[in-house]
């Protein structure tokens, strides 16, 4: 039984597989709508969050299974002090399959030592989110056809930003790849990241202030949100946060072919006239998000 | 694809048609029991309505598909500062149709043109909540075999009840209609409901202070709650408040075939010892909005 | 129709058959895994209560039905003023069983007055709690085989344990019982517990305050937790709460066939370390209340 606490938690012959599968699904759904018959998943949310709640839910959905839960840790008995390692042996009657997200870094791991059913790793803290970066991935190789030689821009917060870390980490597993780093100073990706990730797998990067400079080198644009509570003085984000913003006058510079990907909820980092220009594939990245979380709901219930 | 925003959204034909397939599924549900195997509903209540999301939850349960949503906005990604134009785009990913509570009037109006799905409204604010209407009028055609020639009382709260302003615009499209409009002065329909709707087309109305004096020539009561906040001061609520509070008393006064209605939830403006008086059909109107959405859903996902 | 608002709403007889039921559908799940298609369980949780509710659930989509319900009541109508007769009388229209967890003792039974779908009461204040009641009951009958001739030893807070008193009338229907109550002075079993249900079934017992002293000749110990908000002083509280934790060397001093029962969540009263004890049945009571749910159904909606 395998559970999937962190992206790295797949050998590159599972990613590849969970991506061939992946595609297979968004081929050809319907071949798939009794593969989980059955089978159940159950959704332990102890902080709220439709897109990814309801993405699993579809998934399970879709793949002729059922679903229990709750979406929020209100309405959970952890409000009564159990804990998550209790409330897993519990569900584990429930369920077969199971999808947590939880506050704390490293709850889904505790959970994942006491499930007798495959845990997934729905986002813990500012931690990690497999499903987000596996959904980045299978978005990047459905719409690219590869990841060998892009040159793929990070541009926002890249300092606490989760998802931009871990498709960093994901993507640094294969070859020919190269990153520009697109932030304000205080922003920039953390030192253990750079030292750890890149300069231990000899990746080539640049780290640069200026979204406009970079963005015609770019195959892939990664946007997240410049929040405002991550200054330290309103000066500063009034200063540079229409730096950040992407818009059309920005997108006239880019490559004609280059993607704009976006974890979503977006606020206002991307102006929403961009939305119909055909190169913004963030709607789309939600599509596949379920085609990627029906995958691997099936790889989990199948080993 | 059409949305469903107000009661106004479906031509007389069309409404006849749900009216016509409603009381189809009525008398043989199980006929339609996998009318709708494979589709999926998402709720997106951004305002608690328990009777409304459960009746459309049920409505499509009963015709084979799925469900999946939220109950409150705490819950959503709205919290994290999502417009509900991103929102729909990425639930259109989800699920094939879909029913939005919002506090905000035009809120699942802008949801309609982002939307790829189906949006029905299941009431944005003070606004429209167009299956209640649609549900009122179900009942009444089903109980009365006609709309032509009733005289149908508003008791309550005319001027900031949704539901009245609804039903008073639906009926007036029919022939040979009469409303008595029966409330405390402050609480009078508003203006542009009687020069727009009633002078407009014509329909003959009465304004009247009692309830008592009124209920002899009635067809159909139809009851909403007059709510104390709506006052400016108590005295003027207590004085008032029991005057517009039906009970047996006043049932004796009525016609033996009047029809009471009530959208639900009633507190106290209908005296619980009415509720066995085979008049009282609120909760046969509720029975009903299950099939009412039944065949909405239907129609929108065959169209 | 039935309902289901108190433990001793089934006869014995109907007991032996739930618990049967229980029985076959442990050992062969599948076989009833379309048992109630087509049927839906609505569930109503005024109070959150995780475990339960997904139990419940659960059992309902293993049974191949569906499920519709709230678990807050914030979500619910009630916060508009609705009462518990109205709320299920609308229930009734969407659903065919529904299962209610209310933080007002006597609610499930009003429901049950005014409903046309059978009630189950899934917990009302300290109340009733007959699921929790009958899957101990079937927890014990399962794992020893007979209520007859056992020594039960019910252990912590025995003043507001609703689950405790529920077992004690339970069991007391059967004959050759024993009961050693263990708990400190200020939560001793309440003297309506021992003078209606004790004495006047001439049920022998002894009330001990030391587990330590009375564990050997227990076959079945029942925990419950010690609540801090319960004693009067913070002394008396940390005086006496490790007395009534039960560990590894508390267990060593027990039978080898004496089972751990406890209705969880479990916080302290039970040390981790014990978990791996075969003895310590409590998840796999867990699991057990799923059967025994998915037949209570399946009997409720025979009838």
């Amino acid at each position: 039984m395998k559970h999937i606490i962190s992206p790295t938690d797949l050998t590159l012959d599972e990613l590849d597989e969970l991506l061939r599968l992946s595609e297979d699904i968004y081929k050809d759904p319907k071949k798939y709508s009794d593969a989980c018959y059955r089978k159940r998943l159950a959704t332990l949310f102890y902080e709220p969050s439709t897109r990814t709640r309801l993405s699993f839910e579809a998934a399970m959905l879709n793949l002729g299974g059922s679903v229990i839960g709750f979406s929020s840790a209100d309405s959970s008995s952890a409000a009564k002090g159990e804990s998550i390692a209790d409330t897993i042996r519990v569900v584990s009657s429930y369920a077969d399959i199971c999808a947590i997200r939880h506050p704390k870094e490293g709850a889904p791991l505790v959970a994942s030592l006491h499930s007798s059913i495959p845990v997934i790793n729905a986002g813990d803290g500012g931690h990690n989110h497999p499903t987000q970066t596996f959904t980045d991935l299978f978005t990047i190789k459905q719409l690219k056809g590869r990841f060998e030689g892009l040159t793929v821009g990070f541009c926002g917060d890249l300092k606490f930003g989760r998802t931009v870390h871990s498709l960093i980490s994901a993507l640094s597993r294969y070859s020919n790849i190269r990153f520009i780093l697109i932030s304000p100073d205080e922003l920039k990706v953390p030192a253990y990241i750079k030292d750890e990730i890149l300069d231990a797998n000899n990746i080539p990067y640049e780290e640069v202030r200026s979204l406009e400079k970079a963005i015609p080198y770019l195959d892939i644009l990664y946007m997240t949100r410049v929040q405002k509570e991550r200054f330290f003085n309103e000066e500063d984000y009034i200063r540079l946060k229409d730096t950040y913003i992407l818009d059309s006058n920005k997108m006239a510079l880019a490559k004609e072919d280059m993607l704009v990907l976006h974890p979503l909820p977006r606020v206002n980092e991307i102006a929403v006239e961009v939305d119909n220009d055909p190169r913004a594939v963030y709607f789309k990245q939600a599509q596949f998000g379920v085609y990627l979380r029906m995958a691997l709901i099936m790889m989990l219930l199948r080993d």
